[in-house]
Order: structure tokens, then C-alpha cells, then sequence
């Protein structure tokens, strides 16, 4: 996909089972996402790591291990902490794992992005929450029934490679493909507009009630590109019995 | 979330391990989708399906076991295979994973919908995609390095609840406002817009080009309103020199 997701590390804390740290390096390799942080794991060399990491070990094996996270997460502009729900508490901005990612894709241009994911069982700690700029949790059906860590670096994983792939194409449209009008061809149609329907007597300049209002909001929802512009204003033209002449 | 994710079924085709069996059930259950279908799996019952089930084993003991993907998807209406890769083929349309649950969602209030999970090695056979209607890929990184199964089911399950819960949201904020015109108004409009850049003489019957097309890719990116529509219509009948009375 890109190489802006060299910029998104996941960091693991205290991960209990060796095994979940192979699922979720799996999980990263798919999704292009390579580097992988592990503060104080209990174990993470078993067979079971490598059966599940399948063939993404290499990411487990250049995981940088360290003791706490804030060592983890020292290079870093912007931590996003995960949990299992959407807290109660204020002092952390709440996303879900859609707008997180969302946030995410524009600043890996610039800048190391960190996802922390908490114990199996128990999550991040208060202290491991003050290095966390935002917390992020993925929507679920229940309320006591979470993913397993390894599904939650999957989802967020994917997520964040949507988003860049997203916001890649969304550029290259910008870029090579078609500009959409600007604010003064807008304008221009909207004038023209309002004297086609004064011409044909839809709108009484005297009582213009909302009317121009009200198609301003409707055609300022569409993204209207240069060549639409130039089929509309041909329309216009041909409501008005005459030809329209490019500008 | 929501009921409507009832409609949505999860089909494993020759489910070798049955621990995949027990992730899936556990990926499915925290999205809440709860109705898993197995044909011919190589065995469903380990003391591994059950411990990856977590508590989600309920899942797996409900699930209806058959002989034959037919079967599996008797009671469906739309199916979706999924493919480790977007396939070269035109048999099918295909669909990423963000587009097929935008197009599945909306389905879920009238349709049963599968998506079909085929062998972890060597995915669906052309014979079991004869009964897929589209099919879906996952974007990865890589060309040789596919998601588990169970992440498979993850991520697709994630995004059907998504694009559920913002359907919701959309049709919430629609209800306290105002309701969209219908497709069946769409196309009263169409055949208006049409008629009346025939009349003005814009549009050459014998030589239409593609200026409908085009037309129809502009205004469905708007979502029109029921008091857009008639506006819109009643600016086409001025247009034609008339006027037009709602319906």
C-alpha cells in the first residue's frame, strides 16, 4: 500500500501469551504495518509465536523490547491508546477505531504515530494512559465481550491502511484527475442560474423567497468537477436559447 | 448495534481447523452476527474450538452443518464469496471490503445475506462461486501474504456493523429531517431532465452521447430531498414553458 504506514508503530504492554504477539504480527505484515514494540512481554519466543506470526516472525524478531512505555513510545508525536470501550472519563479525547484512523492517515507524513494496546485481560493502566494523547476503542455488539488482542491490532491495523489508501486516491483524483470547480465558477453559476429562472419566470426577482438559498445548499453538496461546470452552464445556456461559450 | 445484522450469515466452506472455527465464531460474536454456517468442515468440536471461541462457543454449537455451499445459502439473497485477491475475472463484480459492506447494509432490512469463507489454503472453487452473486477482497500489503480466517471474518464483520451503525446514524438524522427522494423519483427526473434538454435542443436524441450518464453521476453523488425533488422538477417543467404539479 504505502509507505506512510512505516510511520505507525503498535506497541504491546505486558502481553501475556506469546502466541498473541505471533497472531499480531501476522495481523501487521498483512496490512503493511512492520514495526512492533513490546514493553515488558512475559514471554515472547514459543513455538506458538512463530506457528501464529506465520510467516511475518521477522517482525517479531526486529521488535524492539523494551521496560516501560514511555521508553516505547519516546519517539513519537501522537499515542493513541486502545480500550475495550468507550470510557466515561474526560481527560482523553474518544474516537472510535474509524475516526482514529481518520486522524491518523494525515499525520504519518510527518510525524511516528503509536497504537498501544493493554494486557489481554486488563488493559492500560492509568499511568500507561497519561503517555496517550487520545484513546480509540472498536464499537462492539456487547459490552463485556471484547476482541481478542491480536483481532483489535487486525481492525486497527486495517483501518489506518484504509485510511491512507483512501487519502492517497483522494489526492491523486486531486492531482491528476479532474479539479472540481472553484469558489468563482460556483459563483458564476449560481448567477446564471438565478437569471435562467428569472427568464423562464420561475423566480420573481421581487419575491425571491429562499429559493436561490435552497439550490445553493443542494448544488454546494456536490462536489462539482470543471467539466460538470461546463455541462451545466451549457444547460443553462440552452434554457436560456443560446449557446454557452467556454471561459 | 443492531437487529438488522440477524440477516447476515457467516459461511465456512471446508474449514480444515477447527480452532479457525471457534476465532470466527468469537471475531463474529463481538459484532454481533451470531449466524455461522458450515459446510463439510474437517471437525468442529476440539478443545481448541473452544477455547478461541471464548465465550462465543454458543456460535458454533447453533451453527447448521451441511453437505453443500447450495445448501448453506438456500435461504439467502444475495451472496458474497470472498477472494484473497481482487481476481483478473469479470465474472463477477467485485468489491473491496469497505464497498461490500456499504452495499450489504442497506440489504440487511429486507435480505438474508451470506458471505462465504472458503478453504484456508486454497479459498473457494469455481463450482462453489457459480452461487456468489460478487465478490470481496480484503486490501493487504502484499500479494502472498493473506489475513487468517478468522481475521478474514473479523474485519468483514467489523465492517458490516460499521456501515450498519452508519446507516442508522444517517437515517436517524433523515428521520428528524427530511425524507430522500426514491429511486423510483430519481428516475421521474431523469426522464424530465431528459425530455427537457431535448426540448431546448441540447440534447440530440439520434446523438445522445454521454450526456445522461454524466448528468446521473452528478446528481446521485447529491442525495436529493422529497422538497429538492419538486423544486428541481418544478424547474424543469418552467424550463419547458409549463408548469408542473406535485404527485
Amino acid at each position: 500500500m504505502s509507505t506512510l504506514l512505516d510511520n505507525l508503530c503498535i506497541v504491546m504492554v505486558h502481553t501475556s501469551h506469546p502466541g498473541n504477539i505471533g497472531s499480531a504480527a501476522r495481523a501487521m505484515m498483512t496490512m503493511g504495518v512492520s514495526d512492533l514494540r513490546l514493553v515488558n512481554p512475559n514471554r515472547m519466543n514459543s513455538p506458538e509465536t512463530e506457528a501464529l506470526a506465520s510467516g511475518a516472525i521477522g517482525i517479531v524478531q526486529n521488535a524492539k523490547v523494551v521496560e516501560s512505555l514511555a521508553e516505547a513510545v519516546s519517539d513519537c508525536q501522537y499515542v493513541v491508546g486502545t480500550s475495550a470501550r468507550s470510557e466515561r472519563t474526560l481527560r482523553w479525547p474518544q474516537m472510535n477505531s474509524r475516526e482514529c484512523s481518520e486522524q491518523i492517515a494525515p499525520k504519518l507524513s510527518q510525524q511516528k504515530v503509536a497504537i498501544v494496546f493493554g494486557r489481554e485481560r486488563s488493559g492500560l493502566t492509568n499511568e500507561e494512559l497519561d503517555h496517550c494523547h487520545a484513546l480509540v476503542h472498536i464499537p462492539m455488539a456487547l459490552e463485556n465481550f471484547s476482541l481478542n488482542i491480536a483481532s483489535a491490532v487486525q481492525v486497527l491495523c486495517y483501518e489506518c491502511a484504509m485510511a491512507v489508501s483512501l487519502q492517497n486516491q483522494q489526492q491523486e483524483k486531486q492531482g491528476l484527475g479532474e479539479d472540481l470547480a472553484n469558489a468563482q465558477q460556483m459563483e458564476g453559476f449560481y448567477q446564471h442560474l438565478e437569471q435562467t429562472l428569472i427568464d423562464v419566470r420561475y423566480l420573481d426577482p421581487e419575491n425571491p423567497r429562499l429559493l436561490m438559498r435552497r439550490l445553493r445548499r443542494l448544488f454546494n453538496r456536490v462536489e462539482v468537477t470543471q467539466s460538470e461546470m461546463n455541462l451545466l452552464r451549457g444547460m443553462l445556456s440552452a434554457f436560456q436559447g443560446r449557446k454557452f461559450t467556454k471561459r
